[in-house]
């Protein structure tokens, strides 16, 4: 046997010259590495604005509404709302909030401005009926903005700071004599500004806002563009904690966005050095590649027994409300939520979880306990999917996978269906039982029945369907025929596509529907024009609601659609 | 102004008392936080290993090849390529790169398996023929795997690892006497066992392996499973590195998980703690969550001024690759690489970079130089996108950002089409450019008719086309009839659709054509089952390739995707 040399890489040819690593600060007394996360921090929510405003489409003011609501409920006490001094839009929305009444007593909600007068004082009148609010001031400190941008000495960096803070306690008089109104800060970019000099402007702030113990500031140390590997960002925010004046009347709050893949961790190192907030966005949505995570770095906490302090029971509901409001999907490998996370594709991982599922339902057998109270310790699952909604996908696919795989194959390249993912898992499971009743694989040709039978020939309750559709001012209707129970009944209804319009007319003969998710496509079959549309709805209210898909063919798309529709009642 | 009292938290209701916080070693005297990366580590790619078997549809052979290619031309020179006594697919992948000279000289394959001796003897049989490889050997040491899995005591894994060692040992003798054959080790799960015993195991390989000077051995720490805070991961590796004997012939490996979305973190955290080679994934592929995304690791390498000794520079190029190689999208904010981490949206950051472009532009005149060889600086951009062959949409995008959000919303609202996000980059510029010439807003008419005629009017080189398309043997065919520079060609070609059979036709008139994107929808105006049709192609080949969205309605799909690439070959 011959010994083998390591492989030697070769230089890349990219102009690696251009670059210099990031500053560091010599911190060899450095505490936070000995230290753990036992409690959440407080959470501030900048999906209505940072979030906002990186979105291809921005979010509508009933989306943005839907997104504070699921905010509230999950249990977000501390939501920036937006920057109402920057357009009518985002004006209009912090009013409606205040207007409609829709602020919970124990929520504060924060607004956004820039270190001018005339923007403070507008963004001061846009908060008048809050219950209590905070008004957010930043202005750049960095070199290379001040000198980039914005042409300014440090002196006079640290003049705006001082002189807007003083603009932010006028405002506040002068408009909000009687709200509580907080005051945060933050020293724009943190992470590009030496650390001293930060420190310096922050401690300008505080001689005109004058914190005490009946009075915080939050002071938030950004980090815009992430820079660096997260420990620096740690021993920045040791030592800022360390340094700053007033330390028990400042609320050191931390901001990270996510361009190196270290958000997250920068936050929890930074947590472990003293950072007390966090800012952040369900699934990390925000400038570039988003801001940290708030869902990840929840769960982080949970699946080490610290309660987060956010409800994050209903992933899938959270999931799909922030992918409507956002018109972005959530990834499939997002930590925590995302559609593959608790799967195990490799047979040897599924079988240590079938083991180790089995082994704790033993261990609550003893203890007179169901699987969902014992304490978790499973192979490949750092949590248990239930508690957050999910199900046990990995084990109930253990000896399917490749039958799933193959499935979706089959099923695209033999019978031109290419189905969604959630859709394939679904009829994996049909599949399955098949598979487990037959004891042998399923042909091609089988799998078309099983497809058929289960999807597309189901005539009860809704049997014929004939119908019209019409348009008019900006509204679809439907107007439609089904077979019912065996008896013809007419129904019709309204919406913003066919779809919408035939689910609304449904409600007239009983039925409680709504579409989660709907894709379609032509059959690659050739010239032919048919079209399969495939529909994920919730039929039923509560705790009879059941979710599953539908599917309909017809080369009609319309028809399709509705076909799609009924095929999911039909099924439910 | 009456003082603000921190907003209060309420416990989330979750089941949290479940979970335990992960095991820690103490480690005061840790030197990893005084340390910065100065050069690359050894890369293992494990794309067509780990990555491959948490894909939904696991890549087929041609798409393996096509991936080992890809990460052969980056300069990856340790490839993991399959588990070869899992499955005749995996043994045939890992003989067909051998018998066709597919590896590089200074590539060297490695290979996995399990610690058993019929397994191992079958995994040096498919290495026969091969330069110089690695084979990996695992065996579970954590105490929950042990005990749930394997029902072994610590002694008799001690004893498996011991055993399998010998027995890779005289595989290698008996099947690949000549061949250089290095070996690597890992401990499963490293992270969820007692550090002191991963080292037990791992001196026990070593007795049997007996490293020396020309003998190495590659011990793998996997985090399997991401269970804790990155820094903890540090901790335990540079405690093993001080702990394990034969240091100096050990090489430490790292293979991290990202369930807690700190994979990036634990490994640059571990590479400051001593481990000097890294397995992931391009993109982050892997079971569950992932593995740690390679590119992201090179890529934070190269922002601090260090070569990652892998070539990066045609980004879009590697995405679109892995992405047909894995058959799932790379998200929009994956750092370095998604489609909007270049695009700054707010006003203010947008403005910041522009200014901070100039001032680049500045400094290079100055020096003689073109912006993309000073030294870099920006603001919100950690990297000049023109290394990674991206251009500056960002700042193109100033005051065209309102324009595009709102473009694309009333191309959908008001025309219907659901333009592609590359294709409403594409067509934001033709917008800007008419917004540029006319100094005014474009109306929602004025948006229409310029993208009518950008892309639904141009009738050369290409005018009239009829078609007829027909399918046999799995293939379809497309006869064709086109105008071409004013007179009539018949063209016909073959592929797995009309489309592709319709680009190969086009070779007949000399047109190089590749299709890298394409998708389609129905009209959502009502009842009538228009089709929209988008393709992206390159048209032409090497320097003079240009890369460019074609648009085709019609009553029928097929005539729409073939309207579709005729209108971007028009184009280009």
């Amino acid at each position: 046997m011959c010994p083998l040399a390591a492989p030697v890489q070769r230089p890349s040819g990219m102009s690696v010259g251009r670059y210099r690593p990031a500053e560091t600060i010599p911190l060899p007394d450095r505490t936070w590495p000995d230290r753990r996360i036992t409690k959440a921090p407080r959470w501030l929510s900048t999906d209505l604005r940072d979030g906002n405003q990186a979105l291809i489409d921005p979010m509508t003011p009933g989306r943005k509404r839907k997104m504070f609501d699921l905010l509230v409920q999950m249990g977000y006490k501390e939501i920036e709302v937006g920057f109402p001094s920057a357009s009518q839009t985002e004006w209009d929305f912090v009013r409606s909030l205040i207007e409609d009444d829709a602020i919970p007593e124990d929520v504060t909600i924060s607004v956004l401005t820039q270190a001018r007068e005339d923007l403070i004082d507008r963004t001061a009148q846009s908060l008048v009926g809050a219950h209590h609010a905070v008004i957010h001031m930043y202005n750049a400190i960095a070199e290379l903005f001040r000198r980039v941008v914005f042409h300014n000495t440090e002196a006079e960096t640290v003049d705006l700071a001082r002189r807007g803070t003083g603009w932010v306690i006028r405002a506040i008089e002068e408009h909000l004599p009687d709200t509580p109104v907080g005051y945060e800060y933050s020293p724009e970019i943190f992470t590009q500004a030496p650390v001293d000099f930060a420190v310096e402007v922050c401690n300008a702030v505080m001689d005109v806002w004058q914190p005490d113990d009946e009075r915080e500031i939050i002071l938030n140390l950004p980090a815009t563009v992430e820079v660096s590997t997260p420990n620096v960002y740690a021993d920045r925010i040791e030592y800022f904690g360390r340094t700053i004046a007033h330390r028990d009347n400042v609320c050191v709050s931390m901001h990270c966005h996510n361009d190196r893949g270290c958000a997250v961790a920068a936050t929890e190192l930074g947590m472990m050095a003293g950072g007390q907030r966090v800012e952040g966005c369900l699934f990390g949505h925000g400038e570039r590649t988003g801001n940290v995570d708030l869902v990840t770095l929840g769960m982080n906490l949970y699946s080490q027994g610290v309660d987060p302090q956010i409800d994050f029971s209903d992933m899938d509901r959270i999931r799909r409300t922030v992918e409507y409001c956002t018109g972005m999907p959530v990834p499939a490998r997002q930590p925590y939520a995302g559609d593959l996370v608790y799967t195990a594709f490799s047979g040897s991982h599924q079988d240590a979880i079938k083991k180790g599922l089995e082994d704790l339902e033993a261990r609550g057998r003893a203890q007179g306990r169901t699987i969902h109270e014992v304490d978790w310790l499973a192979p490949y699952l750092p949590i248990d999917p239930h508690d957050v909604g999910r199900t046990y996908e990995a084990v109930i696919r253990v000896n399917s996978q490749s039958g799933k795989g193959g499935m979706a194959y089959l099923m695209k390249s033999d019978h031109h269906l290419d189905l969604p993912r959630r859709l394939q898992m679904e009829f994996s499971r049909v599949v399955q039982d098949r598979a487990d009743a037959s004891g042998r694989e399923i042909s091609s040709e089988e799998l078309w029945r099983l497809f058929h039978d289960e999807y597309l020939e189901r005539a009860e309750p809704i049997g014929a369907l004939d119908f019209t559709v019409g348009a008019a001012r900006g509204l679809t209707s439907v107007d439609a025929t089904i077979g019912f129970n065996g008896r013809d009944e007419r129904i019709n209804g309204e919406g913003n596509g066919p779809l919408s319009a035939f689910i609304d007319a449904l409600g007239q003969v009983g039925l409680t529907v709504k579409v989660l998710d709907y894709t379609e496509h032509a059959l690659t079959s050739g010239g032919d024009a048919y079209a399969a549309a495939y529909v994920e709805v919730e039929v039923g209210r509560g705790d009879d609601a059941v979710v599953l898909w539908g599917v309909g063919i017809d080369p009609d798309i319309t028809t399709a659609t509705l076909k799609a529709a009924v095929s999911a009642v039909n099924r439910a």
